[in-house]
């Protein structure tokens, strides 16, 4: 394979995760290893720094800021809801491309991200401009398939699986059998992150909180609800229940959106988890619902985040850089796991086109019968994902994260007008 | 003042905090330096444990359970919502405390708890018993007169903050000005918590978020409301903004409960969070809105507590102990502030009954003229309080509490019956 020489340009796509930033600081601190690359640019808003050159000269940032990117949550180059749809998009875009000699292009992303890659490499391909195109996975809904695990989820679980083990703590203080804790996470289509709350258990303790998880796997029964609750109330003095924002009935609506009109059309407000409490409170009296909705706060919080996840999405970066200066592209950097008794970590690669059309589901194996526990494959699949601690610098009593100066590229083209 | 000689008992009482064990863990430690206290025993579920005799021994309980305390969350004595309220309870608990020959009483809590210790404490006098009584503050409300502030605020505030500081970096990664994003904290009467999310702005960045801030202490205006929101949106990409969950409106009624139910009577989900997101959504067209509740996470949140706040909350309870032993009773131990530049946090002492029936107001001078955000004052009072970050001990990737054996004390009564 031939060296090819240009510049570099990085991109984030899709909603933001505690690491998603480290893989652009691998992206950047490999790219200076390697001097086929001559100049290392960050796409701001993904796809729309593409299409209006958006660029900043991500060489210029300063190590510390570099540095910071790996405990910095967000997505600091940013990212953005747009999507491109149609040919004259892509061809301004490669339009681009060529103007600024990007030869090397990387993205960050889930699905969709890898699929605007995928197309944008082809494209490219199309038209011989030589251009290499490696995507980063990123999500918290680990739902990204032929990768083993995607950066982002784990820090998640550490965060979720760490409020379910203080909230415990507080529970337990109170001696009486009439508290049923919600805590509702997200995940819209996949219960990978309620899941991950299982990790909070001890090991050998499987009375341990959370009591029940209600997974968008396992349709949701409001009378079987009612009995898990007061199986756990008999036995323990509270119940604590971890819920996926994106619980569904017998019927495949989502919970929440199925009351979210009444018989006169008045919204209802709330998600799964208010859901829960209401539920609790029309069929068992005398007991408390309490909700705690972690929201964005989950996939935000780097100050709980997981060093394995924050080293792995960094790895992920590096190894894009590699992967595209060696010849590669098209591709996606995968997680690979060792076969070892003890858990490590590669990188492998697979086409972009077989990650932007598939789903990788929690498997319905690892679920319990009882529907609302996981079992020891899951946590053996998931344990080493949270494992270390994120060192976050704090000033006057808060995290400090990485501010980049934002130094724009100069444009080269007239300005991009949607047709 | 003559030594007395008997046992010493500690309990906990209230909501729990990140740091009401901390003040156990003092009050043990000191205990050990005391001759003059021969055993130590902690009431189990505050008031209950005294009308039961459901003591354990804290003596025999491991050096490193103790010093865990140090960083575990909830009340690891347990605590109960029950409130002694008939003569025959006080006298029970006078009788528990002769047969255990208690000469030493020390409870953490906030205004009811100490109104408990104070009546206890008058009771003990009319009836000639020797007992000295020390109190110890409580609250994440930092609602205790007297004392310039209480254990457990601190931590619940950086952990606020912190989550506050970590939303921004997600949300800036957005590109549109369309994002409401409302964080809902806890706070029935006083706004102290909400308040501090301000300290998540850095210095000299008064447009840093939370850009709104809704405190109890200012009644709510829907109105007001819809422009505060908009005159974000004009300036910055999105508006974070932080809400006490004991918002009022102006004739003084929770705006949650206000809207419980519609006109035909449905009960309505969630709290104040859900309800300022009800209001931008029928109020600003294509403006999403987004809700985190924090809810019971926020005062568990050891792991992102503040070491100055579980510095004191120790500090209070050796405090407790030294003005004991020294011959104080009736008072609760009060945190000072020096008046020096540098924050210096020392120990003093006030009646119970001026703790009992006071509560500290957020200063209404602390709160800027808009009505949604925080002077100086509030900053320089605050920031001290969360400096410092507590070192959690982690296995497998997560943080690992106190456990206590908990021996009982042998029950020297007959049981106690409710009359």
């Amino acid at each position: 394979m031939s060296e090819l020489t240009g510049n570099a340009l990085v991109g984030q796509s899709g909603g933001p995760t505690a690491v998603i930033n480290a893989s652009v600081a691998g992206v950047v601190a490999e790219a200076l290893n390697h001097g086929c690359i001559e100049e290392i640019y960050g796409t701001l808003n993904g796809v729309l720094g593409l299409l209006h050159e958006d660029f900043i000269d991500l060489a210029s940032e300063s190590q510390q800021a570099i540095r910071a990117l790996r405990h910095t949550p967000g997505a600091a180059l940013g990212t953005c809801r747009y999507k491109l749809k149609k040919q004259e998009d892509y061809e301004r875009v490669l339009a681009v491309f060529k103007a600024h000699n990007i030869r090397y292009f990387f993205y960050a992303g889930g699905n969709d991200s890898q699929d605007t890659a995928d197309k944008i490499s082809k494209l490219a391909q199309q038209q011989g401009w030589d251009l290499r195109v490696i995507g980063i996975p990123k999500t918290i809904d680990n739902d990204l398939p032929v990768t083993d695990h995607c950066p982002g989820y784990g820090s998640v679980v550490k965060f979720v699986a760490t409020t379910v083990r203080e909230l415990a703590c507080d529970h337990e203080a109170m001696g009486q059998h009439d508290l049923v804790s919600i805590v509702e996470v997200m995940g819209r289509n996949a219960g990978w992150i309620a899941a991950g709350a299982s990790l909070a258990k001890r090991r050998d303790q499987p009375n341990d909180p959370p009591h029940l998880i209600y997974l968008p796997e396992v349709p949701f029964s409001p009378e079987k609800f009612a009995a898990d609750v007061q199986r756990v109330l008999k036995r323990e003095k509270y119940c604590l229940i971890v819920v996926g924002e994106g619980l569904i009935d017998a019927d495949g609506n989502y919970v929440s959106a199925a009351e979210a009109t009444d018989a006169f059309g008045h919204a209802q407000l709330g998600g799964a988890g208010e859901y829960l409490k209401s539920l609790v409170e029309q069929n068992l009296p005398g007991v408390k619902a309490r909700v705690a909705k972690l929201g964005i706060t989950q996939r935000a919080a780097a100050h709980a985040g997981s060093k394995a996840d924050a080293d792995e999405a960094y790895l992920a970066g590096q190894a894009a850089v590699k992967a595209a200066v060696a010849g590669e592209t098209d591709k996606m950097v995968t997680l690979l796991r060792g076969d070892g008794e003890t858990y490590a970590c590669e990188t492998g690669l697979a086409p972009l086109a077989d990650i932007a059309n598939g789903v990788k589901k929690l498997p319905r194996e690892w679920i319990n019968e009882d529907g609302v526990s996981m079992n020891f494959q899951f946590a053996r699949y998931a344990t080493p994902l949270i494992q270390g601690e994120t060192a976050v610098p704090h000033d006057a009593g808060l995290p400090v994260f990485a501010h980049l100066e934002k130094v724009s590229v100069d444009k080269l083209l007239p300005p991009h007008e949607a047709k």
